[in-house]
């Protein structure tokens, strides 16, 4: 059985041919996006745009277009449907009749909007003879994409969507969801936004009226260039074999799954109802689901996308995952740090005590007036301090040696001496606390945020370089959004150094590393 | 006593003169810094530079050193301190025999780093006669702010910190905080994140040895321009005064306070204790302060920080605050309207059922084949897929009477037309939203993130004008931190629109101001 889903998903991944239903010459037509998104990104296969609209003559990105499915001459391996859902039984009808064995429907109207919809569900089983004819992704989707390359060096891919690729990176993620959006308008800003967050497939199911979550999941397990597999949820097809599955993931190496399950209250299983014609669930049993399955659950999209970053440079850069939780954070404001020891409690998190030997190495470079804390929080303020007092004292000695008093002041003035000193200072503090054995990670806050300033960026490449070979997770604080904030995010980024902007996250993501360690046990030991 | 408590505040606030004791010319050092704050920003007062290590001819922007305040002819009022903490007193023994009767020390190392430094405590109260000579603001704080201008037209304001000020703006917001951060490193940030957000006085209370929250509340309480007051606190001074300052204002019009507790579990207690020394306090005692205080507690600074903007372009807008919680959310993809709807509920919010004559509008702008809801959750999708379709009708039937085709296709390609299209179909649904009675106010979700283009900005803008004219508060939500949500959210705050980027906080933020308006009811009948 799991060898003939693995043919069923390749219908629609492997098509030597496909027909796009509803193509058209229009730019602002999906029909259209559809082809262009094929086409530019290096479909090899044939290419039919259908469309009764157009005559023999017409063509779009050099294919000819055809009148219906059944005059095309060669064989169609998958149709993607983007016409309004009244027309799509009929068309269905040829399809099955020309030989057709996918279909990915992407127009919607049909379960979400109630009994006219259900009735065109009846007729499109009774086609397809309970898609034994023919197989449906949707309807209701958009689209599914697969990453051969990255687009810079060798651009390439699978995009059924409507919404052309551009700048994708292949990578370890995956994502199976039931919010087209997923493989739709958010995904360039995705893509932008961690532009080292690979992608290996997005697959957009829909009301998965034929293939569902499960089908995509046993796929893409196979994969194994694949680490993390978020999952949206509006409704389970198949709880059991979904559990079965997660399970099974627990046995591979480096596998993790997200899930993100939509419609847990009333007013969200309303929502959920008019969006895929998802069925009420109870909230409890979702969480049993959820417990049963040992994944990894986020809340919302946001949250989702966040622990897909982590897991992947986690994956990606070989790092040892935590499991006692034990963190320690270096941050330059106490008050952050207080809020920091709380947060880190919520989530289960400890700051330990340090060894003797470390805690001496912190001490030297601490002012006599502010020791460092016995436990793992470091409060670098004071060591600042104290670096910009002996720079300055330093300064002073060379200007009283020197006659050229102007001269010297420029140079002290100068902040890259400044942030050279401290560099040092945190290169102590960061050596000190990630060769303690019992530490397993380290917060780093950038002190007021970095300022997207070249000084800063001179002064954090070193820095990454240095801490991203230690095997312990290293992730980045720094409040606010800001332009400068996302520079550095793009910066660290390149060193699979995760940055955050919010307290919860920071926190929030190393516990899921935790957690995760906890799952692989727990289910390795009941299987 | 009231009166006694602004009296003893003015010292601070409207000194005449100010001794700056450390002041250095030595730019990295705070002591120069301080003396720049003061002088840049446009204080008018005499200022005296004190270190024993310079002579009288040495001059910092302008004004001669003096070697100790005892060498100073004129009439000090305040002194402020950037020196080790090991020769505080003995210049505060100087001090007191000069007269002066406020000092701001900013110095660390008192009672958090133990036994030593509750020795150092205990000189200072015996010097000072337990501050009936001397009023004291920290020690281990980063001074007091007042903003009596903005930076660009009217600069001006009071500044001690050691953090030059820069881009600041007046507004009605204020922050009392036992973190210096927040009127340090941080304040930069902020006013450059939301610079739309204005301040009127940002206190760094540090230890509060002396003078603490209630003081500077009470304080602000009196300034009839500034309508939000954020509190971080490590520790309760008086919690008695707190509770019945936090219910006065409760009676004021136009006043709310946000809470942020640092320190209320073990590991943010250690962290609190080794930052201001803040005694241990039990987390039930905290929550039934804040309970019978009815404030607004934030979890974080991020929080605090986006909860002060919220409630400043909620007063300043002259918005009604909503009692009920019914929402209405204009979304362009249904999963995220379905995440949205748990978020909601999670957060006490309603979407409720449109009138008749309010869904009859909507369904106006949408397609056959997928009618909108009956409750206030508006997919917007189905709109834009129609109104493109129809703007492609459009062009089609306009390119059949024309002969030139292709300079037709150009037009139509036009992302401004589109755009324009789509406008109208948002103007509809908004006003329908708007000018429901059951509605309390909207959350519109940019579909896929507003991207930064100049098309977007053209088509947001006659938006933004249009419903920021409705008494009803209007959030934007857009997904990712990016550098077009950046633009966008600035964008928006010139019409007192908040911007979110997270699900969670446009339902929070909205969440705040139903508690705000149960919190006056409350309290107005229990007075």
């Amino acid at each position: 059985m799991s060898n003939s889903v693995i043919k069923i998903v390749d219908l629609f991944y492997n098509p030597k041919s496909v027909a796009v239903i509803g193509a058209s010459k229009v730019s602002m037509k999906g029909g259209n996006r559809i082809v262009n998104n094929l086409h530019s990104n290096g479909y090899k296969g044939q290419i039919y745009p259908v469309n009764p609209n157009y005559n023999e003559e017409d063509e779009l990105c050099g294919f000819k277009f055809k009148r219906s499915v059944l005059d095309i001459e060669g064989e169609v391996d998958l149709a993607i449907f983007y016409v309004n859902n009244r027309i799509v039984t009929n068309i269905l009808k040829d399809c099955v009749k020309k030989g057709i064995k996918a279909a990915i429907i992407q127009s919607a109207g049909f379960e979400e909007v109630g009994v006219e919809g259900l009735k065109l569900r009846d007729e499109i089983a009774a086609i397809t003879e309970n898609f034994s004819k023919l197989h449906i992704i949707g309807p209701n989707c958009m689209g599914i994409s697969r990453f051969d390359g990255d687009y810079d060096d060798k651009k390439g891919g699978f995009f059924t969507g409507q919404f052309t690729l551009t700048n994708y990176k292949r990578g370890n993620a995956a994502i199976i969801t039931q919010s087209g959006f997923l493989n739709g308008g958010i995904a360039p800003l995705i893509f932008r936004q961690y532009p080292n967050l690979g992608f290996r497939y997005i697959v957009s199911i829909g009301n998965k009226m034929d293939l569902g979550e499960n089908e995509f999941l046993e796929y893409i397990l196979k994969d194994d260039t694949v680490n993390v597999i978020a999952i949206y949820l509006e409704s389970f097809k198949d709880p059991k074999k979904f559990i079965s599955l997660c399970r099974k993931a627990k046995q591979l190496p480096k596998k993790t799954i997200i899930l993100v399950k939509g419609g847990k209250t009333s007013q969200g299983m309303k929502a959920a109802s008019s969006h895929t014609g998802a069925l009420v669930e109870d909230e409890r049993l979702i969480d049993a689901i959820i417990k049963q399955a040992g994944v990894i659950q986020a809340n919302n999209f946001f949250e989702m996308f966040q622990f897909l970053r982590t897991f992947s440079m986690m994956y990606k850069s070989g790092k040892k995952f935590p499991r006692k939780g034990n963190i320690a954070l270096v941050v330059g404001s106490g008050g952050m740090g207080t809020i920091m020891g709380d947060i880190a409690m919520k989530y289960g998190l400890k700051f330990p005590e340090f060894s003797e030997n470390s805690y001496n190495i912190l001490k030297s470079v601490f002012p006599n007036w502010m020791p460092p804390n016995r436990f793992a929080l470091v409060d670098s303020w004071p060591t600042m301090e104290k670096a910009m007092m002996d720079a300055a004292k330093k300064a002073k000695s060379t200007a009283k040696k020197s006659t050229k008093k102007n001269a010297i002041n420029e140079k002290e003035r100068n902040p890259f001496r400044m942030m050279g000193s401290f560099g040092n200072v945190m290169d102590v503090i960061q050596r000190a606390v990630l060769e303690e054995p019992n530490i397993e990670g380290l917060f780093i806050s950038m002190p007021g945020g970095p300022r997207g300033r070249e000084s800063t960026m001179d002064f954090m490449t070193p820095m990454l370089k240095r801490i991203a070979k230690y095997p312990k997770p290293v992730f980045f604080y720094s409040m606010m959004e800001s332009e400068g904030s996302l520079e550095m995010l793009r910066l660290c980024g390149k060193y699979n150094i995760p940055l955050f902007t919010r307290t919860e996250d920071i926190a929030k993501n190393f516990a899921i590393l935790v957690q995760e360690t906890k799952n692989k046990e727990r289910f390795s030991k009941t299987s």
